[in-house]
């Protein structure tokens, strides 16, 4: 903790790796690829959790539980959902190990133990819970089934970061089946707008609502849609999608029901989810070279108070009055955390702060005591102010909601200062070079296109925005012609 | 729904199975010995989570995420550990699919995909969190670390029954590192402690507090700490374990620290743990031969309300008064579901309600409208009031205490009267065979006589109790001198 991070300027990536360890967020295990959640980074991941959780709940969503593992022969009925995942998937095939005879003490995979069938370790869950739909479903009074689940999931990536892409992460997957395509359509775009409520007003970070384009799409999705957010480096982050599955599912597990008018139909489906790829999102839009920024409203503590003291008298006298500043300010429901550890000296805990972001600092010392005031210091602007003691709670409320706002305000601003608009590809190029960020251009709408476009910049195309004006032109790399601007970005 | 559960007494363990999957707790999944758990029964789970999660919170625990898998090289490090968990569990051998040549549209496993290091699907997670503890304990200022986690872990069983014994279970680990050895034991009682409040106050359960002996102790354990509940077909539910592990987990890792006095020891370590095997205890408890019976600590919601009425000016008059009636609970909280589906009549829903265990119903017909009454049933007795609408919320505030309240006490009298006291192997025999339940008895200490008197009557050896009375006596089997009564069970 006590060595510096390396600068943004000087290597954001290796800005963010040290970071994510240093602010004991999570840190890598011994099993490739996959991470360690810390309890302070989990704290955050918690307070995510609780807040989406409310959401979907508020709005008819239900929490169960579907199996970890998927049986082979469940997980290629859907063709190209089982395509998109058959790559990158952990697969057991044995139940049992036994002592090698070969070398003592040691475990070896028993060959007697072998499954009849292998079982993937759920990718993505669509699988096992179309099948277990089917159970569930006869009649249109079986419907809507409005199902989320917290979950674990496996994807065997080969190149990790910490939150960005792990092998194993932590998400919710929200599975839903519907009667008619316009409500599973409605239900696809309820979630997106709630992922980007929850992106704004909770993690302070300004997102973009749209349409991926076919090659993005999830794997056995008509349509995703997104929310996409831009870091500070000026790359794209995709932060949540939510995706209207049409019939494929209950075709490929044969899931019909019988509708108002007493036809046979298949069951109309979407799914949804974000994962923990939303701490990576949290920390590259804030945080900066001295370390975390944390919106109020996702910090495991708020206020962090920090007592100054040369002997037991002062510590003892400024516990007490600690105490009754957490009393007052936990009726506000501001959470505060008395760091009266006798192993470090203020000026280290104010670094350790920093570091994890805590969004406010109240120090107290003798002087303090005398006068009734306390030091107040703000994270995300790093300003300090003197505060009269009848005034903090009130002062500390407002200061609390400013910073929210800052923050959003500040992500906002500079994202929409790098949305580029370019209408040829030099300058398409250009940008991506220098400004990065999201650039907005003519697309001609072919796969083959976004392709070309993709090997020769990197840049995809990160979404079709739902609030796109109508505009006629010229695909900024074929030339045909286009009738809409798509944003492309670089992205994580 | 519709059709009659088999009785307790005509078949107890088939009462069992169709309780879960027709009150809408839980369901056999396509993957062998693995579990669906459906959302009113894991709105029940979330109950539990939350309350177990604020009182492990309010002790000063904190949450964390471990790796699901578990390379086989640590996995074997902790030799006893890895005996005991070796013959059930699932293996990761290979990262990825691809199309099998041979069958058209198939996938199979790539062979080229085999991991270097078998992955072991945690069993549980000794083994991938002190190879991780390692990295953050270097001195006494590190301790303790107090860290839980919520999972999922695999346990490869052949015989499984829903909530009871599954493949795949959700639970809670707490994997602390101390100090001291006292330290650590203080702990490890602390746990039990919040487990057995936990099971008495919200789940309604009694629990006997006790010791293991060493064949039914925790793999890797120094000492095993439980609390044993007993069900109303006599059998025994080992309903949570706290496990004191000693120096045996640092050991195997090599976790050591500079203790205050500048020496270098080794960590000691506790681990406990509830699952969802709780969801059984609870449903073997409380409930009857209609279904469900729910305490209203846990219940999904405490109060139904079904609207009686022969038209839509009569439901629209009654659904006026159930939200008036809801808003009132509510300030309470009360969780209210109010039952306006018009696809069932009102006689249905009673018995939907009934299976499902809700609390208190509440009955509004065209008739209570007039007298300003609703009628009120108890799930827990079956008995049937009316009341005055005025006197509502708090009538149904009191009767929710009772009926928490009663149901521990009747739970309570069946234990109780379910303990016998035994001094010979005749009468021990006897017992099981009739009136079943605990039986204690004094036994000479050794593994050797409770394999036998497991081997003649499938009874184990349940716990020590706490709260054990010194007392001379001779080994119900061997004759053999002892010096306290042990509780005996057949178990589930």
């Amino acid at each position: 903790m006590s060595k510096n991070l390396t600068s943004r300027a000087e290597d954001y990536s290796k800005w963010y790796n040290e970071l994510v360890v240093k602010a004991d967020l999570a840190e890598n295990s011994a099993v490739r690829g996959c991470m360690v959640i810390k309890p302070y980074g989990y704290a955050i991941w918690e307070k995510m959790q609780a807040q989406l959780d409310k959401m979907f709940k508020e709005t008819g969503h239900q929490n169960a539980y579907f199996p970890l593992f998927v049986p082979k022969s469940l997980f290629e009925a859907e063709e190209k959902n089982a395509e998109g995942f058959a790559k990158e998937c952990a697969v057991v095939t044995h139940y049992r190990l036994q002592n090698d005879p070969d070398k003592e003490g040691k475990l070896r995979v028993d060959p007697e133990a072998k499954l009849e069938e292998e079982l993937v370790v759920r990718p993505t869950s669509e699988a096992i819970i179309w099948n277990t739909y089917k159970g569930w479903i006869q009649s249109y009074r079986d419907l809507p089934i409005l199902v989320n689940q917290w979950a674990n999931v496996v994807r065997w990536e080969m190149r990790t970061r910490l939150f960005l892409r792990t092998a194993e992460f932590l998400w919710q997957e929200g599975h839903t089946a519907h009667a008619t395509k316009e409500e599973a359509w409605k239900e696809t775009k309820l979630i997106n707008n709630i992922y980007a409520t929850f992106a704004e007003k909770f993690m302070a970070i300004p997102v973009i609502q749209g349409l991926k384009t076919e090659s993005e799409r999830f794997a056995g999705a008509v349509e995703t849609m997104c929310i996409e957010a831009l870091m500070q480096d000026g790359k794209a982050l995709q932060a949540g999608t939510s995706h209207f599955l049409g019939q494929n599912f209950a075709k490929a597990f044969d899931v019909k029901f019988t509708n108002k008018e007493g036809k046979l139909d298949y069951v109309w489906a979407t799914s949804w989810g974000v994962s923990t790829r939303l701490m990576g999102a949290l920390i590259m839009t804030h945080s900066d070279d001295k370390g975390l920024v944390l919106p109020p409203n996702l910090a495991p503590y708020q206020i962090v108070i920090v007592p100054i003291y040369k002997n037991e008298e002062q510590f003892d006298k400024i516990s007490d009055l600690a105490s009754t500043i957490i009393e007052d300010l936990k009726e506000r429901n501001i959470s505060v955390k008395f760091d009266g550890r006798d192993t470090l000296r203020p000026g280290a805990k104010f670094a350790q702060h920093e570091l994890q972001g805590v969004p406010l600092r109240i120090a107290i010392g003798p002087k303090d005591l005398e006068d009734e005031t306390v030091e107040l210091a703000r994270r995300d602007d790093l300003t300090k102010q003197t505060v009269i003691l009848d005034r903090l709670s009130i002062v500390v409320e407002d200061l609390l909601e400013e910073i929210q706002e800052n923050l959003f305000k500040k992500a906002l601003d500079f994202r929409d200062s790098h949305i580029t608009e370019v209408d040829d590809f030099e300058s398409f190029k250009e940008v991506l070079e220098t400004k990065t960020g999201f650039i907005s251009a003519h697309w001609d709408g072919t796969s083959e296109t976004e392709q070309k476009i993709k090997e020769l910049t990197k840049a995809t195309i990160r979404c079709i925005p739902l609030d796109n004006i109508k505009e006629e032109g010229i695909c900024v790399y074929s030339g045909k012609p286009s009738k809409q601007r798509v944003l492309f970005a670089k992205a994580y």
